[in-house]
C-alpha cells in the first residue's frame, strides 16, 4: 500500500447543513476558503450520517461502526471502553491522532473501572476521549441548571477568556453566549430571541477563532511527525449567536423558504407529529423565529469559513497543503423550520445529509479535482479512508470497520461493487416524543434505509414511512401507508433486515485469519468424526503413537 | 428482591442431547441420579441454546447475551474484552464465581493489551477466563498436532495423572483418551473405530470423577461464603472413549434408531448438504459407527451421572442440597447420525435443544417440584435466574442481558408476556463447508427463528429452511421452498429482522437511567429550541442573569 499523504486534517463543524455553503448552491452565503478546498478537491453529495444527533453521528465517525453496533446511540451516552477509536487505528502507523474541539464523547467510567484502567492513565485517557490525545478537549456548551451543575469538564477556553479580561465562572456564557440586555440584565444566547444580538466578546476571542488558534497551536507544535488532527468547531450548532461583524453581515432578506408543506402537517406519522410538537419545532415553524435565527447561522458559517482561510494559509506557508489530506464535514444538518421541525434528529435530507468535501493532495487525486461525486456515502466511511491514506489496508479491519475507503472515488475509479443503500439509526428514548408516546426507552428507535431514490424508515412500533425522493425531492409526502408502494417498502425492510443481520461484534478475528485457519483443527490435534486413523494424514497420528 | 438461596451449582455437560436421560424418555439408559434432581425441580422441555457449538453457545450462557451481541460466534473466537460475565454481576452480590471443568473461552489478548490489562492480574485473569475464577479450567481437548504444537494451557489434570503414575508429556491423551492397541500402539481416541475398547485410565482417575473431586474440593474450600460454582464437564463430548465399566455398559443393542429418513437427501439445501459431507457427517452415517460409539456416549452420560449422585451425597451431608440452587444444563446436542449428521453446529432438535433442569430449595418452588415445563427457554435465561436467586432484580440489567429469569416458572407462575419465539445463530465460516460453498467469512451465517410449531432458517446467501414440527416432529420435510408457506417463512423472518434490529449494544445506560433522564436536558442548563425566556421555568435563568 502506499502512503498517500503525510497528514490529515479532518474539519468537521457541528449541525451544518450539507446546503449551506456557497459551493453547494447556497444563493446568498458566502464560503469562498471551503469553495476553493472543494474545489481542489472531491465534493461529495450524497454523504450521510450513521445518526442525526451529535453524539451518535460522532462515535460512528471515531469508531467507523454504525449506532447499532458501538451502542452509543445518544448524546451522553457512554461508549463503551473496548470499542476501537481514530486513534488506536492510526497511532500504530506513527500517527498523533489528536482532538482540538468537541467530540461529545461520554467515557464508559463504569467499565473502566471493572477494567482496572486509570482514567489519569494514558490508556485511560484516550479510552475517554474516544481515542484522541485531547490537545484541547471543548464541547462548546457549558450549562449552568438551576441546580447549580457545572459542567465538570471546565473548559480551558473559559481560563482563556479570563486571563483576556472576562470575568466570572463561566465566561462562556456571559460573554461569548450572551449580548447586552436591558436593565443590566444579560440577553442570553440561550433564547433565539436573543440571536441577532452582538455577542459580549471580541470577534477575535470568540469560539471558532480561538480554536482555529489552537489548530495552529498543534501544528507548529507537531513539528515534522504525521498527524491527525480532528479540528472539530463547535459552530454553527446553538446556542446561535456571534461576535460582530458576523451577527448581522446576512439579514432576513437572506432567509431561504423553509421547505415544508401543509400536507405535512395533515396527517403526520405519529413519530414525526411528536417531533413537530417539541418546543423548538414549533419555535422553527414561525417564521419570525427563521428570520432571526438563520442570518446568525449563516453568519456563524462564514465565520468558519474565514477562519478556514486563515488556517489554510498558515498551512500553505508550511508546506502543508501539499502533504496532508483536508476533509471538511459535519456530525448533522439542522431543520431550521424545513418540515415544521428545528434541530435535526429525523431524517429529511436538511437532517441526515452532510456536507463532505476531500481534498487529497497526492497526485493519484489530480483527475478528479474540482469535480462533485454523487454516490452513496456514510460517515463510517471516514475512518477506512484514513487508513488507506496512510497506507494501511482497511479490508484488514474490515471486522470491525463497516465503512469503505473513499480514496477509488478520489482516483477517479468507480468501483462497481460499491454499495446501493445507506444506513442511519436514531434513539429517541431521551426525548419528549418518546414520553408522548408512551415508548419504552428500548423501543425509542428509529431506522432509515435509503438509495438513490427511496427513502424508507422504518419506526419500531409504527407504521414505516417512505419518500419519493424523485418524484418528491421535496419528502412532503410519506408513503408509508400507501398500499401502491408495498413493493418498495418491502425491498427496503429486507435490505435492513440484512443489515441488521451482519456480522457486527465478531471484531476479535479477521476474515484473514478466519480464512487461513478454514479446516484447520487437525492441524492442531483435534480430530473430529474421524472413524479409522486412515481418513486422515498418517503424519497426525506420530505423536499419538507411543506410549506402548 | 428475596434471596432465594445462597449458593448456585451450575453443571454443564459438553455435547449432551437434549434426549440421552432416562427422565428424558431414553428407554435403556438409566440416569437415576440426574432424574432424582428432576423429581426435585423443574425440567425444562424446550430449552434451547444461543449457537449449537461449544465457544459460541458457552459464551452466551455466561455473557446472558446472544451470539450476535457478544460476537465470540465460534470456538475459538475470543470473547472481546469489556463484554460483561458471570463473574461480574454475580461479584458484586458477594458471589464468588469459581469454575472447574470446561468453559471453551479464548481471551482476547489483543484487547486486553491496547487497554493494559496485565492478563496475570486479578482483572485480567477474570477478563481472559470469562468472568470466573479458574479453581480448575480445563476444556478437555489436549491436541499435539504433527507441527508439535501443544495447546499452551496445560491443564493440571495432566500433572494429577503422572503424580498417579501415568507417564509422558500428555498422560490425558496417551491413557484416559486411548485404549491399548495392538503392536504396543496406543488405540488413540481420536479414531472412534476405538470407542468402544476400555481406556488405558482407571475409573477414579478419568476426567468426570476427576472433576467431581475437584468441585467438592471447592466447596470443601469455600466454607461458608456464598458461591457460583460452574461445574463444567468436557463429557460426554468426543473422544468417545471411556473407562470401564462404562465402556460397556451398553451394547449396540441400546442403540436407538437414527432419526433420519432418504427424503432428507434427496435435495438438500446446499449448506445442509455439505454438512452431511463432512467426514463426520459420512461416519455416523454409517451403522456401524452408531453402534460403537453410541453405547459408550452412553456410558459417559451414566458416568457423570454416578458422579453427580456422589457430588449430590456430598452436598446432602453438608446440608448444601437446602440451601443450594442447582442447574443441569448442556452447552449443545450431538446429532450421533440423525439426519445423516454427525456433530452438531445445525439447528435441527437433537442438535439445538438442550437438557435443563433447575432445583430451586427454597420454600416458593415447592410446587413445582418434579413437573415438566414447555415455555420456550434460551440458554440466556440462566444468567438473570442467577441474578434474581440472589436477589437482584435482572431488569436493572436489561440493558446488557437479553434473557429473562426462570424463577416466575418455577414458583409455578405463567407470566403471560413470555417471550413466543427463541433464536438461534451459528457461524460455519471456519469450516469447510463455506470453503466448499464458496462463502465468505462474514457471510457464513446462519440463524434459527423457532417458535413451538414453526422452526424457520435463514442462511445468509441461500433459501430459507422451514419445520413444521408439529406435522413433522423428526423434522424431514423442509419447507423452505414450498410456496404454501410463504405465509409462516415470511412470519418468522419479519420476528428474526425485528430481533437483529434490537437494542443490544447500548450497554452502558440502563432503561431505568433513561427513563430518569428523559426530557431534562434543561436541568443541566442545556436550552433547546427556547425563543423566548418565558419558554422555560424561570429559576432556569437565574444563573444567567448577572454579568451585566
Amino acid at each position: 500500500m502506499t502512503r498517500h499523504v503525510k497528514n490529515i486534517l479532518f474539519i468537521m463543524c457541528d449541525q451544518l447543513r450539507f446546503d449551506y455553503l456557497s459551493c453547494a448552491g447556497h444563493p446568498t452565503l458566502r464560503t469562498p476558503n471551503i469553495d476553493a478546498l472543494a474545489a481542489r478537491g472531491v465534493r461529495f453529495t450524497r454523504a450521510y450520517v450513521q445518526s442525526p444527533v451529535c453524539g451518535a453521528s460522532r462515535m460512528s465517525f471515531y469508531t467507523g461502526r454504525y449506532v447499532q453496533s458501538h451502542g452509543a446511540a445518544w448524546n451522553g451516552f457512554p461508549l463503551k471502553v473496548g470499542e476501537m477509536t481514530m486513534g488506536d487505528y492510526l497511532r500504530p502507523l506513527g500517527v498523533q491522532t489528536v482532538l482540538v474541539g468537541k467530540t461529545h464523547m461520554q467515557p464508559d467510567a463504569e467499565g473502566m473501572e471493572r477494567l482496572g484502567i486509570d482514567p489519569q492513565s494514558i490508556i485511560g485517557v484516550r479510552v475517554s476521549e474516544c481515542g484522541f490525545d485531547p490537545y484541547e478537549r471543548d464541547d462548546g456548551l457549558h450549562g449552568i441548571g438551576p441546580d447549580g451543575r457545572y459542567d465538570p469538564r471546565l473548559p480551558r477556553y473559559n481560563s482563556y477568556l479570563n486571563d483576556k479580561g472576562y470575568p466570572g465562572d463561566n465566561p462562556w456564557h456571559d460573554y461569548a453566549n450572551a449580548a447586552q440586555g436591558s436593565d443590566n440584565e444579560l440577553a442570553s444566547g440561550w433564547a433565539m430571541r436573543h440571536a441577532r444580538k452582538p455577542a459580549r466578546v471580541a470577534e477575535e476571542d470568540s469560539e471558532t477563532p480561538y480554536m482555529t488558534r489552537r489548530a495552529m497551536d498543534f501544528i507548529t507544535e507537531a513539528g515534522d511527525a504525521p498527524w491527525c488532527l480532528h479540528l472539530s468547531y463547535i459552530k454553527p450548532h446553538w446556542p446561535y449567536i456571534a461576535p460582530p461583524p458576523y451577527n448581522d453581515m446576512y439579514s432576513a432578506d437572506d432567509v431561504i423558504p423553509a421547505v415544508k408543506n401543509e400536507e405535512e402537517r395533515a396527517d403526520p406519522h405519529p413519530v414525526y407529529r411528536e417531533f413537530m410538537n417539541h418546543l423548538v419545532g414549533r419555535n422553527f415553524a414561525r417564521e419570525e423565529v427563521r428570520r432571526e435565527v438563520i442570518p446568525v447561522y449563516m453568519g456563524l458559517i462564514r465565520q468558519i469559513d474565514d477562519q478556514l482561510g486563515l488556517l489554510f494559509g498558515f498551512m500553505r506557508e508550511r508546506g502543508l497543503m501539499d502533504n496532508t489530506l483536508i476533509v471538511f464535514t459535519s456530525d448533522h444538518g439542522d431543520y431550521l423550520g424545513d418540515h415544521w421541525l428545528g434541530e435535526k434528529d429525523l431524517f429529511h435530507e436538511p437532517s441526515v445529509k452532510i456536507p463532505l468535501i476531500v481534498y487529497d493532495p497526492s497526485r493519484s487525486a489530480d483527475a478528479t479535482r474540482g469535480s462533485v461525486c454523487d454516490v452513496l456515502v456514510e460517515s463510517i466511511d471516514l475512518l477506512p479512508t484514513f487508513l488507506d491514506s496512510f497506507g494501511a489496508d482497511p479490508q484488514e479491519q474490515s471486522h470491525r470497520l463497516e465503512g469503505r475507503s473513499l480514496h477509488p472515488w478520489l482516483r477517479g475509479e468507480h468501483p462497481k461493487d460499491w454499495r446501493d443503500i445507506v444506513f442511519s439509526e436514531y434513539d429517541y428514548s431521551m426525548l419528549p416524543a418518546a414520553m408522548k408516546l408512551g415508548v419504552a426507552p428500548r423501543d425509542a428507535r428509529l431506522f432509515m434505509a435509503a438509495d438513490r431514490r427511496w427513502k424508507y424508515v422504518h419506526a419500531v412500533g409504527f407504521r414505516p414511512m417512505l419518500f419519493d425522493m424523485e418524484s418528491d425531492p421535496c419528502e412532503y409526502r410519506d408513503l408509508g401507508a400507501n398500499p401502491a408502494y408495498a413493493h418498495e417498502r418491502e425491498r427496503l425492510a429486507a435490505a435492513l433486515s440484512d443489515w441488521a443481520l451482519r456480522q457486527s461484534q465478531r471484531t476479535t478475528i479477521s476474515e484473514r485469519q478466519i480464512l487461513a485457519g478454514r479446516g484447520k483443527s487437525q492441524r492442531r490435534g483435534i480430530l473430529i468424526g474421524v472413524w479409522d486413523e486412515s481418513e486422515t494424514p498418517q503424519d497426525l497420528w506420530s505423536s499419538y503413537r507411543g506410549g506402548g
